[in-house]
């Protein structure tokens, strides 16, 4: 069929010789790159384009990813294949090991994904070829960002939501703690303060429900709860222990370790954020996703509504919960969801030193314990304690009641931060950022509104979370009656600098509308 | 309003120390890459995230970047931020200049993007934002993913497509030809060898028509017009040379130096090619934009059809027209669009010296001059000799060949070559890549289809365009008669893995078919 030419050509097939593989000390965030020197024979040879997908090959071992073409042979030299950090980590060989390049066939899966930017629905098998990888970094940010966008704006039906949620669950690690039913709670987020897990968990695990609360670090927001505990005690802790801990005191309080439960989640993230998108499939299935793979069998969510909420309206909220609903069905996960009051932070803190204060004060009845955070907790507390079959329906608010006052909850708290290994903090004299300003009212009247995300952006100029004693300390809500240079609220900052920022952003707007009482948005929220 | 301490801060703002700029020899194509080092204060003190975008200012200037991290202070020390190659031109500024940055505003057509992908219809102003932000490299390549995405599958009604075009032609640079009417063609792609502007510029020069052609280089292809008559001449011209040979030669066969002239096109094309996307809106506004800022007035316009053509049916085709001729008719400029077979190659040869030698064989009426890819030729010349308001309806194509036979044509394209700097070329003896074979016909019959795709991939598996030499002669046409052991086509590589590489794409599919004639797939084409 062809010339001695080619068949020797054939023969010489596995010659080129291969490039040595070096570390680039490049955070590429959640995408492999792979740094090739123009003048390298291969590069030339191949035909190579910058951005071009490449596929790296050693010991039986392949990774893929984007092409950057360099011209300083001090990143790479013309015998080197560069990766960023995140590939090299994927690729797990030693520098200096021999690699081979070449021109990737991309993923498997891109074939679905032009389906789905062609406007078609997706099939189960289809989610999970995608989600498998984008988890093993084989799309570039471009194919990921066409993914999410794809899957934006309600592109997805319900059941498509369910299989992306399915398939991002399946990837990665996966929790099993051999008990039903094993209860976690969750909010949506965008409520500044809001750290009734710290009360929550406690409650519910005095009680007796297995609770393996795992939570996030901020992403965007001043503080997370794994933020926050991280005050009180050490939240980063290996599966085995935490397994541990959690058998032995029947919850925890810890960092949800993201990229080993759902990781692929982790990877959208990646590109959803800096678009802003949020779109309720991907947060359903972001959501849901890592409560499966963290082994829980019950969740109660928590949809904040407000003005400046993530949730603007009820019926947005009410058609969020039949989504949300749906999936966690389809999942076998026992899903009770409540739409709260989201018009306002909860408690007094913004940022981890201050919520860990309002949490603590909560737990030991002191004297300036928020009551709307108290509140809030028990309610959530009380409905999952109707988790527990034994529980009758209505009979759990007065039971978390009980245990948050009689001291059982602030001693589990007490025995969980043990565990985990506690850190010094004195309630009474918490390690708050050593630089101050306090923002005043400009006039008299009532508060008529707080701008929860003009608030957390504040919070986080000021240094929150990474300086945890930085953040805002409220001193007014909603209805408060204020008149002219009362605080309404004090930033702490740990640089000057951020002391700066966040004071340049108070200055343009204090995020704290005053006015007449009835010009109070009143939200008829169910719970 | 604050206290002391806030008001000490604010005097602190511009005390920030700045950072020493350098240039990261990384080359990351159409994005700009800033490098911060982990360590770096102004990295801790911002909170900056991997892959958020950042502002970078000096002297006034400012541009914005994608930030990546580094742990390598041999990449960018504590006190340097590195910027990618492209980010650094934009930038202008000496190595070591002090340079700030910041947490960058997104881009300000931001909300325009976002109201896009929430499905809305974009104005003429929002389209000039965009467009404007994104030739000034200012979105990352997930914003620039999203737009594309958001622009794809008809979401752009003809308007919008008008006025993406119009935005797109409004940036970069513009010529003048000061004369009327300055006409060009141009050729939608997807058709190997298919070289009728190497023939048709210098009949419609010779007749006196003015037509600055300007070609762009093979981008997924096996070659462009401009790495063709770069195997003949230098392509590669500044535009006040070209003026002059264009006034003095009423044409010439350049490069577009393509970053000039639309330069958002080359920005959008740099994912939409990783993408694979060539939506109609896409293709009708990077066409038509470069074709208005190189200053045409009038345009031909060839939409090949066929199985394995970018247009697969003649409805498409003509839907495909209509929005041409829209969009054309808005920008006022004269379009004549010709429908035209595109069910296999047109000529002889796929890669540059291949085509080269079938252009000018046929200019020289040689005796194995490629009749197909005259005939083609000459329609289209005729077709655009029409664009003289001297010449009437019908007489194009008498003229053209007569153009053509008399030798008008072939001294023209000699003072074109010359005036570019003519390279050595013996058509008789063309330098054609030393490694070959043949692909022979596995069956008797008769050629009953090609694919243009895989003779494409074959021809640049072979190091077409990069290796000029290499590429694909073909033997045999649709219709022709073959018996088993016939060569159908041979194969020419500059280096012996390219051989293989190509060899072992024809051992899985030759790209050719053999049947009964009947089954040949006939096209009504109108032209």
């Amino acid at each position: 069929m062809t010339t001695p030419d080619a068949t020797r050509a054939e023969a010489l097939d596995d010659t080129l010789s291969p490039l040595s593989l070096k570390r680039v000390g490049i955070d590429t965030y959640r995408e492999n790159v792979a740094y090739l020197h123009r003048e390298c024979d291969l590069y030339r040879a191949e035909g190579f384009q910058a951005l071009s997908k490449v596929e790296i090959r050693a010991n039986g071992q392949r990774i893929l990813a984007s092409l950057n073409v360099v011209d300083d042979a001090a990143i790479v030299d013309c015998q080197q294949l560069g990766l960023s950090e995140d590939a090299f980590e994927a690729l797990g060989l030693a520098e200096g090991h021999p690699v081979s390049v070449s021109q990737a066939e991309p993923p498997a899966s891109i074939p679905a994904l032009h389906r789905k930017l062609a406007g078609e629905r997706l099939s189960r098998e289809d989610f999970r070829h995608i989600i498998r990888d984008i988890a093993e970094l084989r799309y570039s940010k471009i194919e990921l960002s066409a993914f999410v966008i794809g899957c934006d704006r309600g592109e997805l039906d319900r059941e498509e939501v369910f299989y992306l949620s399915d398939a991002m669950s399946r990837v990665g690690r996966r929790l099993d703690w051999h008990e039903h039913p094993v209860v976690d709670k969750h909010c949506i987020g965008g409520i500044p303060g809001n750290r009734t897990s710290m009360l929550v968990v406690p409650i519910v695990a005095a009680h007796g429900l297995l609770c393996p609360k795992t939570s996030s670090r901020a992403i965007t927001s001043p503080s997370g709860t794994a933020d926050t505990m991280e005050v009180l005690a050490n939240v980063d802790l290996p599966f085995d222990v935490l397994g541990d801990i959690v058998r032995t005191h029947r919850g925890c309080l810890a960092w949800g370790g993201t990229s080993e439960l759902s990781p692929a989640d982790d990877v959208l993230i990646s590109v959803e954020r800096p678009l802003s998108l949020d779109s309720p499939g991907q947060m359903v299935a972001s959501i849901l996703s890592k409560k499966v793979a963290a082994g829980s069998t019950h969740l109660l969510l928590d949809i904040p509504v407000g003005p400046h909420a993530k949730v603007r309206s009820m019926p947005e909220a009410r058609q969020l919960r039949r989504l949300f609903e749906f999936v966690a069905g389809c999942m076998g996960l026992t899903l009770d969801v409540v739409i709260t009051d989201g018009s306002q932070p909860v408690g007094r803190g913004i940022g981890p030193v201050l919520e860990a204060r309002d949490a603590m004060r909560v737990l030991t009845h002191h004297a300036e314990a928020p009551m709307d955070l108290r509140l809030k907790a028990l309610r959530l507390a009380g409905r999952m304690l109707e988790f527990d079959p034994d529980v009758r329906g209505g009979a759990g608010f007065g039971m978390a009641r009980d245990i948050l006052d009689d001291g059982r909850a602030a001693e589990k708290m007490r025995a969980i931060i043990e565990a985990q290994g506690a850190k010094p903090f004195d309630p009474e004299n918490p390690p708050l950022a050593p630089h101050r300003f306090e923002v005043l009212a400009t006039a008299d009247g009532v508060v008529t509104g707080i701008d929860n995300i003009k608030l957390a952006r504040i919070a986080r100029l000021a240094g929150a979370p990474k300086a945890a004693g930085a953040g805002v300390e409220l001193f007014r809500c909603i209805g408060d009656p204020v008149t002219t240079g009362q605080p309404l609220y004090r930033v702490h900052a740990a640089y000057r600098n951020e002391l700066t920022f966040a004071h340049q952003s108070t200055e343009r707007e204090s995020g704290i509308a005053i006015g007449h009482a009835d010009e109070i948005i009143r939200l008829n929220v169910e719970f």
